[in-house]
């Protein structure tokens, strides 16, 4: 009667790994500087008008003629409303609002989008990846296929014809490697999903980092999308969401297989085992999209990327070969030649006190690549600079 | 691949039946007074402690040095230490801190919990019932055995031993009748699953309704519960939070099936598959332990109680068979002789304006029964007191 399949997830030692060495680290050298560029998490705090925003809705929570009961499943209109808009304005791609799912984060979303599959689907995911893709689909007994990212592919997978998948994994701008696909990278995996009949989940959530309109910041600006793709968005990155939960998926009307309009199944789904986003928090997505609202957003926005081009070029000077950190918060550096990523992530931790996130976290291909984050204070990336231009070239070569 | 057993779902037609049939009402006679008695959702807004501890939460969430970034998935400590006393204070329960759950809501959890189970765990449901409970396993394939609610038994079905299950669902108070299990009755379930190594779901939203400490208002006070039981449990009538999304679940370190702790099973799978509730939220939700903000949300509770004894004793009056209505916001009574519930649903719209919930929509059981709310307005419960004691008696004999 019970799942037997949780038998076979890892134990999840990874992060608490990491917590214990730093702590361990701390305790041992309580008068060393701890320069933290491990950081999944955002940390400057929430525009003053989504703050606002949230304000007012709390309030009209307290009134009896302004309190909100229960919301639709799909979330309110308003919101829906601004999320359409944002996609035709900034990335010229039409959605209906009955696509527009509201959520309370990509990662619920990312989860429970599978219930839409049998046990049997055939699963396709790229190497490095977030653990949680992997986990999700292990939990359902489901069969995964790897596709590897590498320094030869510039962590950009293209889709390989000998393998055959219904449910096919894209992150772009991708964590762990901030490597972002091009326009006709993400055409080349339309054509294959449409081609094997396969299921894009897209995930998109660093959306909001990718600084040249030339690069896709949403699938459904490859034409044939609609016809085979999910995309699974959030506010946590874009808005500092990270503890007051939004998000959001777009479920195609195009999309059907097997007989079944996957919009409907979604919309089935989420009104039976889903009872919509808080109102209060709602409003506060929507504030996002305000002009106002959005021009605060973009300055945390811009100073993460200020941290991520001081770390990109800090690696630059150093001849370092790495990705990421143009279009995404995450930079993604290969390890010196002697050194797994646990050991140089030791190694970065003892000699200059920065934490780090190693690549082999996130898949084999990950072993011989660390992750840094910008989303962590400036003080520290510029702490981290110095160090590492002065430091790092002894155990390069 | 994709998940055919969303073609064995029921049209949800049935809220949406109603609405349709009010609305052509509303149309047809603009100048009636509708008198809403069919409302499953709260009406009286957030208590103002609620309200204060949110304004604070969000402003905090607007500073760099008091904003808060993930949550742990499980929930923040202030609020689940208020729950753990609020178990030992009210309930003599005693959990630990590792047994309860943050979530947003009860549905969201009745819903997810199912991914802890088999495909063919068999399931128990009773009749009537809030359709949830049986579209959430209808989509995962699972079958399902009713056990009947009846006159006969006051709508509180005991074990049968002559039904196998896997899986049992038990809502005290009940939504949609009103019934609540006495302690007797509910040991003779924990017994039976105990016997049958059954996994209980219990339903314990209304709890806050019970009025007799004789009443168990958690399923932890059944001696052997922890062995059995699974308690899902939510803010939204308790405190409002029908558009807020607060909620908790219960996973006692006891509970062990095929070797497996149910509970590190549901911390793997909100770990993976959620990433916390809200913390502004969760701070609204800890305010409502405190003792006055406690004593705010029992004031709009007892104006549900009001309504619930007036129309109780309206009925009473009438001479109507009906249960719920004394330690539950519904009240389950029985139509006229010759009306369906359809029909007498109909029959109260045109003759009284009165919109209520008819039963056949909870089951086959529910067929001749038909649920009242006590969740609207004192005004509307008044004036269908009013209405009914001087009109009902001529379609009963």
């Amino acid at each position: 009667m019970i799942n037997e399949n949780y038998k076979n997830l890892h134990d999840t030692y990874f992060f608490s790994l990491i917590a214990k060495k730093v702590n361990a680290f701390i305790a041992e050298n309580p008068e060393r500087e701890i320069i933290r560029l491990g950081i999944g998490d955002v940390t400057r705090p929430l525009a003053p008008l989504v703050v606002s925003a949230m304000q007012k809705a709390v309030q009209e929570m307290g009134n009896k003629s302004t309190f909100k009961g229960y919301g639709e499943e799909q979330g309110y209109e308003f919101l829906r409303s601004a999320l359409k808009e944002y996609y035709k304005k900034s990335k010229k791609a039409d959605l209906s609002m009955a696509e527009i799912f509201i959520s309370d984060g990509a990662k619920s979303d990312l989860g429970n989008i599978l219930d839409l599959f049998s046990a049997d689907a055939r699963v396709l995911i790229p190497d490095p990846v977030y653990p949680v893709y992997v986990d999700t689909n292990l939990m359902a007994g489901r069969n995964i296929v790897y596709i590897n990212g590498n320094s030869e592919n510039s962590f950009l997978p293209v889709p390989d014809d000998s393998i055959q998948a219904d449910i096919i994994y894209l992150c772009s701008p991708n964590n762990p490697t901030g490597a972002v696909y091009s326009r006709e990278q993400l055409g080349l995996w339309v054509d294959y999903a449409l081609k094997n009949q396969s299921i894009i989940l897209y995930d998109n959530a660093y959306e909001i980092f990718i600084n040249d309109q030339s690069l896709p910041s949403s699938i459904y600006q490859i034409p044939g999308a609609a016809e085979c793709a999910i995309e699974v968005s959030s506010f946590s990155k874009t808005a500092g969401f990270t503890g007051t939960r939004c998000g959001y998926t777009i479920v195609p009307e195009a999309l059907v297989r097997q007989g079944l309009s996957l919009n409907s199944m979604w919309l089935r789904r989420q009104t039976t085992k889903f009872n919509g986003v808080s109102y209060i928090v709602q409003r506060g997505a929507e504030a996002v999209f305000t002009e106002e609202g959005f021009s605060q957003v973009m300055e945390n926005i811009q100073y993460y990327r200020e941290n991520a081009r001081i770390l990109s070029k800090t690696l630059d000077d150093l001849g370092i070969w790495h990705t990421g950190g143009l279009h995404a918060p995450y930079i993604w550096m290969k390890c010196p030649d002697r050194m797994g990523s646990w050991d140089f992530f030791d190694y970065l931790l003892s000699r200059f006190g920065i934490v780090t996130t190693p690549g082999a976290g996130f898949g084999a291909m990950g072993n011989e690549y660390m992750r840094l984050s910008s989303f962590g204070e400036r003080s520290a990336v510029e702490k981290a600079e110095d160090l590492l231009k002065n430091g790092l070239k002894e155990v390069y070569q």
